[in-house]
């Protein structure tokens, strides 16, 4: 069971019919997403052609910090506005499929790592919008 | 002329016929607007009685993480992503005015101050909205 | 395999003689606690006596904020700044530490849980300082 | 007077003998800095010769990450931990450092000017460390 899981589990108050699992999963999923679009923004400037993936880049590092807001977000259930996590997760799913995108159309392995995961995390926020509204 | 100004003037690319005044307004209330919400839930945490404040905090944490991640994101030009953008300053748009909401619903100065300037990074969010669609 | 550790072996350039197995328990220790000292947070928000949570609400944002900024750091190698990474190390053990003792003074299971991945960051880093210098 | 400096005097606890045109001043310098690094490693990705800008924008992420961080620690004073906000205010003038350094050897605009923020940040976190030990 993860961290995210196992503080889910302690929050002392009331959570409504929120489904557990899917929001932790994107808890989970927002988490490794930003760490490995960090990561591939600097694997793609170590590259010998660096201008070949500025764009990518530039992908990587917006989608890394809206991932890492969602999370934050997603961890806070006081005073929770529905539709302020609403936009926030939508603008993370909307993020990770920009990103996945870019880096599937480049060869290189940290680039074919980090699209599954913003696949990933795209679906989990979606998974998750379609359980909350 | 802020920092952010400058830097924007000083980007070596051609920004296409983005309104750099309203860019500029956006990124520096967006600035603004996180320290003023981090500021705000830890005055909201030093008030004699906390619980009556508990969904203010909330409501500001949330705030902060997302007009700190549009910040970043409205500071990259470079691979921009026009969906991607934009719904970032939808969800910050969206945690502006509810937390403005919300501040503006408590008697400290602390959070007048606060609401005000999350009403101003709100506006200047849908200022930027209009104008780049 | 986490995919702090598939992303360092798709890194492209020679990372020198850096322990790999704990850079990446450094980084996924850091994710970790992030999320937990924002989970915590928001617990100890929604606990009866807030008022007797107010200072480790604030341990627990400090401490989110510095675990994100140093699990960024260490996720990048491309101009890897030796001092930069080691004072960055050096305040996230300190920040983990703190909050850790703080979290440890409490009966929730939130704190009790968020005092052992603070534990965890804290050794994390410090393995890492021994191992980097 | 800005945000922060409002906010400051908005706190409705005693702050001690803080220096708080210093801190404020530090709070108003990591803003401006982490913002002004976000700005300068975009425009580095835009650059003809990016490759010649890589290592500059590894220290410009860097450096963006522990300001942000570092601001939102200053801005917070329930459960103040001396230890944590020092080291992160030695982190901070370290990164700000090494990044204005590198920008420095740099002959574009956005470089001289994200040096110059660096520079004054760097003050601004020595002179908060002189003031606060």
């Amino acid at each position: 069971m993860s961290v995210a899981s196992q503080m889910l589990d302690a929050y002392p108050k009331d959570l409504g019919d929120v489904d557990r699992a899917k929001l932790t999963a994107c808890i989970d999923a927002c988490l490794e997403c930003s760490q490995a679009c960090t990561a591939c923004a600097d694997a793609c400037l170590s590259e010998s052609d660096v201008a070949a993936m500025a764009e990518c880049i530039g992908h990587n590092l917006d989608c890394s910090d809206i991932c890492q807001a969602t999370a934050n977000v997603l961890s806070r259930h006081t005073g929770y506005d529905a539709n302020g996590t609403r936009s926030s997760r939508e603008a993370c799913r909307t993020a990770c499929r920009s990103c996945g995108d870019e880096c599937a159309s480049h060869d290189m392995q940290h680039c074919a790592t980090c699209a599954e995961v913003c696949r990933r995390c795209e679906q989990a926020c979606s998974d998750l919008l379609s359980s909350l509204g």
